[in-house]
C-alpha cells in the first residue's frame, strides 16, 4: 500500500517559502504528490530554499487554476479549517485523519488534503467542496499555525497510520471478498456531477428555490459527503433524478428491468 | 493542569528563522516557555518574523550557555534523535512522548523537550543527559525535519494528550458549536418511515418495479442506514419524497420558504 494515492493541496498560497516547507514536510512523511492551485509566487528561490532538498516534490508540483481540477479523480476530499462555521460539518482532528485517508487508500480511493490561504483559510464554497473538516487542536487564544507546519502535522498523522496499517494486513483480505464496483468509492467530480443534478432536479419539483436556496445545498453535500457512496450507490441515486425529471417534465420513462 | 511546566529546549540554533517558528508552534499548540542553549544568532528580526506574533514568546525565552543551564529543575528530558545511536537507548514516538509529559505534568514534575542543530542534531554527550530519546518516524530516504517542524510535532502530541488528559475539550467544544435539531441522530422507526416514504415514492416515479425489486431498497437501506442522518436531515429527505409525489400526482405546491 502506497501513500502516492494521497495528494497535497495548497489553495492560492501567497509565500513560496510555505511551499517549500510543506514539500519538505510531505518528503518527510513519505508523501509525494503536491498540487498547487493559483499559487502567488512559484516557482521561486524561496521554495527551493525551504524545500531543503525535497526539490523533487516541488519539480513534479501540478499547477492548476481552480480547486475542481486539484480533485479530479479524488474520492475523499478533506479541508482544513478554523472550527466555527454556521452550518456544522463533520470534523475531524489530525489523528481521525490520518485514519480516514489511510482506509480510503486501502480501498482504492484517491484523497485531497487541502490546505487554505495563509491568511484567510478557505472559503465556504471551497469548504463545502470538502466531505469532512480538519482542524488541528491548536490553542483558541493563538490558533493560526503556519502553512506548512499544518501540512506537516497532518502528514505526520498520515505516516502513522500509514505504519500501524502495514502491520496489520488482514484488512487487504476483507475486501477481497466483496465487488470492486460496490466497493470502489466515487471521486469528488463524480460527486460534483450529482450535486448539480440533485440541486437541478430540487428547483424542478419546487423543492428548491433558486431566489431563496437557503442553505438546502450544503447540507445535502455534508450529508451525501459524509457517507462514502460507492459507485454502484451513485449510479441509483442518479438514476433516481433522472427517473424524477422525466415524470416533471411529462417524458415517457421506461421501468427499471423493463 | 497547564502546560507552563513543559519547556522547549534549542540547543545551538543557526537559523533564527527557526526558532522564531519553533516559538510559533509552541503558542499555537498552548506551550509557553523556551530556553535557547548558545543560539547564533538571536535576538533577530527573522525570529519576530517568523513567530509571525508568537513574540511574547521570545521575548520571555531564557537564554543560557549550556544544556546543562537549560536542564535545571527538570525531572523528565527527552531528546529528539536519529534512530541509530551506538548505545540504544529508550525510544519514544512522538505519541509517546505526549503521554509520558503528561504523565510528568500531573505528579508536579517539569519536563524539556531539547532539539539539537540543524545540521548535526544533538552530540551523544548531549543524548545522554536525555532519559528518553524521541524519534518522529520519518520515511529513513529523507529523513531529516526543519526545526519547527519537529517542534510542531512534538508540540501537537503534547497538546493532544493535554487534551484527553482533561477529558477531552475539544470534542465536547465541537459539540457545543452545533444545534440540537442538527447532531441529533434520528431513530430507527424515523428511519423506517423514511424507507417507505422512500419505497412508495420510487414507485410512483417508476424507478421501482414492485414485482422485480431486485436489490434496491436494500442498497438504499445501506446506504442511508450508515450516514447517521441528523433530524435536521430527515426533514430535508422527507420534504423532497413529498414534493416530488406531489409532482408525479399533479397536485399543485409551495415553494419552501414562500
Amino acid at each position: 500500500m502506497s501513500l502516492q494515492s494521497i495528494r497535497v493541496v495548497l489553495v492560492n498560497t501567497s509565500h513560496a517559502g510555505n511551499i517549500g516547507g510543506a514539500a519538505r514536510a510531505m518528503k518527510n512523511m513519505g508523501l509525494t504528490r503536491l498540487v498547487l492551485v493559483d499559487p502567488e509566487d512559484f516557482p521561486s528561490p524561496n521554495a527551493v530554499a525551504r524545500a531543503s532538498g525535497a526539490t523533487d516534490i516541488l519539480d513534479s508540483a501540478q499547477i492548476v487554476a481552480t480547486l475542481e481540477e486539484a480533485l479530479v479523480g479524488c474520492s475523499l476530499v478533506l479541508g482544513t479549517s478554523a472550527r466555527d462555521r454556521r452550518i456544522p460539518w463533520p470534523l475531524l482532528d489530525p489523528r481521525e485523519t490520518g485514519t480516514v485517508c489511510l482506509e480510503q487508500v486501502e480501498r482504492g480511493g484517491e484523497v485531497a488534503l487541502v490546505f487554505g490561504r495563509e491568511y484567510a483559510g478557505l472559503t465556504n464554497e471551497e469548504l463545502q467542496r470538502c466531505q469532512y473538516h480538519v482542524h488541528i487542536p491548536s490553542d483558541p487564544a493563538f490558533s493560526s499555525l503556519n502553512l506548512a507546519a499544518a501540512v506537516q502535522v497532518l502528514a505526520y498523522e498520515v505516516r502513522m497510520a500509514w505504519l500501524a496499517a502495514n502491520d496489520q494486513p488482514s484488512k487487504q483480505e476483507k475486501l477481497e471478498t466483496t465487488s470492486m464496483l460496490d466497493t470502489q468509492p466515487v471521486t469528488a467530480d463524480e460527486l460534483e456531477h450529482y450535486y448539480g443534478h440533485l440541486e437541478q432536479t430540487l428547483v424542478e419539483i419546487g423543492f428548491l428555490d433558486p431566489q431563496k436556496p437557503r442553505h438546502l445545498m450544503p447540507r445535502l453535500r455534508r450529508l451525501y459527503g459524509r457517507c462514502g457512496i460507492s459507485k454502484l450507490e451513485m449510479n441509483i441515486l442518479r438514476g433516481i433524478l433522472t427517473e424524477t425529471q422525466k415524470t416533471v417534465r411529462g417524458e415517457p420513462h421506461k421501468r427499471r428491468g423493463d
